[in-house]
């Protein structure tokens, strides 16, 4: 471990923000103590790590926390920059561009998915489905700009970009499932697809990604408690 | 300039994004061509350059475009890294610090404020300044701990997160005006309220800021807007 010090991860197998976290670790080839959170019964050592926000991930590097998953990304890369691959390009407008597009998946792409993640009706789920489709649209577009014909939006390896929606990928297939949807339709979105095939196929991914039974009846019971008077409670 | 290429930025004088992206660039002191955008009637340069968001602040850097005010000033800060001062730090967890609370004051500070700012009745102001406060208190908690006795955010030196909340100060300050409030009240927030007063003292910033006057007739007519049946538009 080239920056030195204790290494560990607070996360939850379900996360996808927990889930980029162990991607970039994961790239960089890095040992750490995963810590599995119980969010519905927060450790002592996650609320007082993330005082702010009080969620996963949190990567403990000697001692100290680094909270926010886009943060911790940048953190992995930039501590061990002489370690495994680099998660962002040299170039400072490719960096820009890799964050720009992370933002836009947090910002736009999520909030629309997350509509269609917490459907509970055909009704909700064609509308919310719709209003999602543009976002995929716009990624679409965004992936044959940033790819250049290679691999990933980082170009030959996998950047910030790709692990940012990466995480996403078994939940979309799960939401997908239940909703009885195909969101990255290879007919409607090759590039994606395709994309999302070759991500999931990268080992330091493959560990990190949640099984997809396991996640269906996780998500399952999400949708059954949404349904309850009492909620869900959890997410948010 | 080092990095070379014509610079160019498309702003709004009233817009805390494109203060964000003006203050960088004045730290970097780096000449660029500025153009005002009437965000009412948005140019085709504009449209073209940041098709994603239709939002300023962009920076066109050799006639290719850079979007989003957090993305524009770390653009900044290592497509010149040798000019001028930087705007991040060296160290990786520094540099994780200073992110986490550039992304706090756009999700969680501004969020709150935008309530107070769209507040039309006492009632609301009241409400508002209630759920802001709290948000002012970390920030407050994390100036404390970030600058360890230091001027800024950054230490000595001005840094993301001081350009992130710095950009709000006289909007803060206008809103205050017209609420008969005072956000950062020495008092209450004696680190906050010294730092405003020391950002808002430097140069580059200076030349940055609107006029405090002509953007509380600018926020009066805004709330003329807001209340009258047809809406404000512009801003959401």
């Amino acid at each position: 471990m080239a920056a030195g010090g204790e290494l560990q991860l607070l996360g939850s197998w379900y996360s996808p923000y927990a889930i980029r976290a162990k991607v970039a670790l994961g790239l960089k080839g890095l040992s750490y103590q995963y810590l599995e959170e119980d969010l519905s019964s927060k450790s002592d050592l996650l609320l007082k790590s993330n005082p702010v926000h009080k969620k996963v991930p949190v990567l403990v590097h000697g001692g100290r926390p680094v909270c926010e998953s886009l943060v911790v990304v940048q953190y992995v890369d930039e501590a061990w920059a002489g370690t495994g691959p680099p998660l962002l390009p040299a170039d400072a407008r490719d960096r820009a561009t890799a964050r720009f597009w992370a933002a836009f998946i947090d910002d736009k792409f999520f909030k629309a998915w997350r509509e269609l993640f917490r459907s509970t009706t055909d009704g909700q789920r064609a509308e919310a489905f719709g209003n999602v489709v543009p976002q995929v649209e716009t990624l679409e577009q965004a992936f044959m700009e940033c790819s250049k014909g290679k691999a990933f939006f980082g170009g030959d390896a996998i950047g910030l970009a790709d692990i940012a929606l990466g995480s996403f990928l078994v939940w979309i297939q799960v939401v997908d499932e239940v909703s009885g949807t195909k969101l990255l339709d290879g007919a409607r979105f090759p590039g994606l697809a395709a994309w999302a095939e070759r991500f999931l196929s990268v080992d330091a991914v493959k560990d990190a990604m949640p099984e997809f039974e396991r996640l269906l009846e996780h998500y399952k019971g999400f949708l059954a408690k949404l349904a309850s008077p009492a909620g869900p409670g959890g997410y948010s």
